[in-house]
């Protein structure tokens, strides 16, 4: 019992510290409390943030609690040195917006009725100054140094300013003041996670066990996704972008989205992976799979069926040849039989009429099966039998 | 007359930024506001301490207000990480009663009713977290690690706690809450006091003109004064030691004294400097010139008369040849005359007599006059003439 959870709970886990931790947690047999930090200043979320959600999704379906917790606190300070001008500081009316928008998201992943959402002003704006002074006395500066970001400012002399270093306490902190029992966060997070292990000695309680996610690689299967490199799937994209976008990775970032994105168990995901890998099934119905239900989760079933169809329809166009004539026609009446005769692909009327009946003409996707069909004024891929094309127009 | 005023106030200062802001600040007319830190936890006050007190009253003669700042913020977070031992947190009643000891001293140096004494708690405690985070933002690590002993600590892999950078800002944002035109401290506080500098312009004030003073060596001339290197003088000390230990010091450290201790003027110090070089006055007057100037400064004009003649009683004695000869005799009846026979220090008894008449007998620093004197029991020096020595000692 424990070990499927195990297995389920550990899936796409980099680090985490520690497994005996975890198993002795679950082994309490009350639901943890399992605690995800938001950044209230950037709400506009792509699929690479919503990795952490669907794990956070598998211990919500494994009977814990999932708290969001929203850095409204950090969030209205920004940064105050004025060197990163990502972190422009924020009104709380802002805050409050943003945590609207992840209260949005988190809804179309997450089981509302089980979450908890938090801000940390809610502690942090009654703490004061200096309880928050010893807070940082559990910390040295040669440790905050180890940190990957400020290791490489620091050798590269690029400044740090010192209220950079105090965050770290407060997110620390937020896992005292939530009790938790597990912090989950990306690989770059890592150091911070800890720091709430060691706030939460230094205040006496169980220390939370901390995994950390990979940073989802965006659609170029190369850089993590981020809008700066646009690469990345917006949850707010068109479904047919959305849609667009997922088919366009490689087939082996599509076992990755899958494991990071999809709902499917692992059981499902490996059956999947051996009916690809044995050929009864095509990568690309695989990857159609994928993106049909992240369409799905945030468009909605219609949707996600509609973007499914114009895939394939523009799919089946593009991969005709590349080299298919163009042919312009000006018909009074542009007949089918007229139409195809004109264009060159029969040589009568009446082979036009017999190739119809045969089923063997089609105008884009469609197969034609009126001969008497008559078109209107427009551009048409027509394919007769499988060799020949031609994309005509007619004025 | 800006000139005379600025000669005293530079007066044994080691570092001053800048002359020009002083100048500046002097010409505006205004009494100046001269804050001055005080670290609540060691009231154990020796002279060292008191050279900054020593510059505070230069200023407060010529007109301007000194502010005694007391750290209790600080001094009851003390050293939460446990590494300093010498920093243990402080109740709020032993702040104030080492308060109390501080503005005793102060008083003894200082016109109290022109002493403005403060604690920062007034407005630390008031302080939200959120500001004081941003207020860290205006410095980076790189510079707080230049900071003379944070970089050796660090170079040396020693631990530096997060909350040791987080005290200089709020020594500097205590002078923001002062509106301070000058900061006093001592060479070792430089950083702390350009800190203030630095956080003042972050707040829009006109920035203080930061001064240091030396660290006073003790007895020995080498360390500083330190109670730990057992060369200090307590203002506690009782007179005669007061005195004592101040004559034990080098002619040289002795004008060094002067210059920061002593409450006589630049001109009067040169004129003695002058008597003494040219010969007409003795290095060791001008020494017991300084230690009763101190020894009054705290323990009042009788004291400090007795200590001096004290100490010159014992100093003439001590300053007796070494090899003195000791002489026990056994009188029934020790009349001086005898006593000088039996000593050998006279021929005869009659000439006993004409060196007593002559003034040339002396016991101890006693000149005998009184040629029927009949000693007591106990042990003399007795002097005869300038060479001839014996201790005595009467069974």
């Amino acid at each position: 019992m424990i070990e499927d959870q195990l297995r389920e709970l550990k899936r796409g886990i980099v680090d985490i510290v520690s497994e005996e931790e975890l198993i002795a947690k679950l082994k309490q047999g009350r639901p943890l409390r399992v605690k995800v930090g938001f950044d209230p200043t950037a709400p506009d979320i792509h699929l690479g943030h919503t990795v952490v959600l669907q794990k956070m999704r598998q211990f919500q379906e494994a009977g814990h609690e999932v708290i969001c917790l929203i850095g409204d606190f950090t969030g209205m300070i920004g940064d105050p040195s004025g060197r990163s001008s990502t972190r422009p500081p924020l009104t709380r009316a802002e805050v409050l917006e943003n945590a609207k928008t992840y209260q949005e998201q988190v809804k179309k992943i997450l089981d509302p009725s089980k979450t908890i959402m938090a801000c940390n002003s809610e502690w942090m704006d009654n703490m004061v100054v200096s309880d928050f002074i010893k807070l940082t006395s559990i910390q040295t500066v040669a440790r905050m140094l180890e940190r990957d970001d400020f290791k490489k400012r620091f050798q590269q002399q690029h400044p740090i300013s010192i209220h950079e270093f105090l965050y770290p306490f407060v997110q620390g902190y937020d896992s005292v003041a939530l009790k938790a029992d597990v912090e989950l966060g990306g690989t770059d997070q890592i150091f911070n996670l800890l720091m709430g292990r060691d706030v939460q000695k230094a205040f006496g309680q169980e220390q939370q066990v901390v995994m950390t996610l990979p940073l989802l690689e965006g659609t170029d299967g190369v850089q993590k996704m981020s809008k700066s490199y646009n690469n990345y799937i917006g949850v707010d994209d068109s479904p047919s972008d959305m849609f667009g976008k997922i088919m366009s990775i490689s087939d082996t970032l599509m076992w990755k989205y899958y494991e990071l994105l999809s709902s499917r168990t692992l059981g499902e995901i490996q059956e999947l992976k051996d009916r690809v890998s044995t050929g009864s099934q095509h990568p690309m119905e695989a990857k159609m799979g994928l993106a049909h239900e992240i369409v799905e989760r945030y468009h909605g079933r219609t949707e996600a069926d509609l973007a499914r169809e114009s895939f394939v329809k523009v799919f089946k166009e593009r991969s005709l040849p590349e080299d298919m004539p163009d042919i312009a026609l000006e018909l009074e009446r542009p007949w089918i039989g007229s139409v195809l005769k004109e264009a060159g692909l029969v040589g009568s009327t009446s082979e036009a009429k017999r190739l119809v009946a045969q089923g063997a003409v089609s105008i884009g996707d469609e197969k034609v099966t009126d001969s008497d069909l008559v078109l209107t004024k427009g551009t048409f891929v027509i394919k007769v039998g499988k060799r020949r094309f031609a994309r005509v127009t007619i004025a």
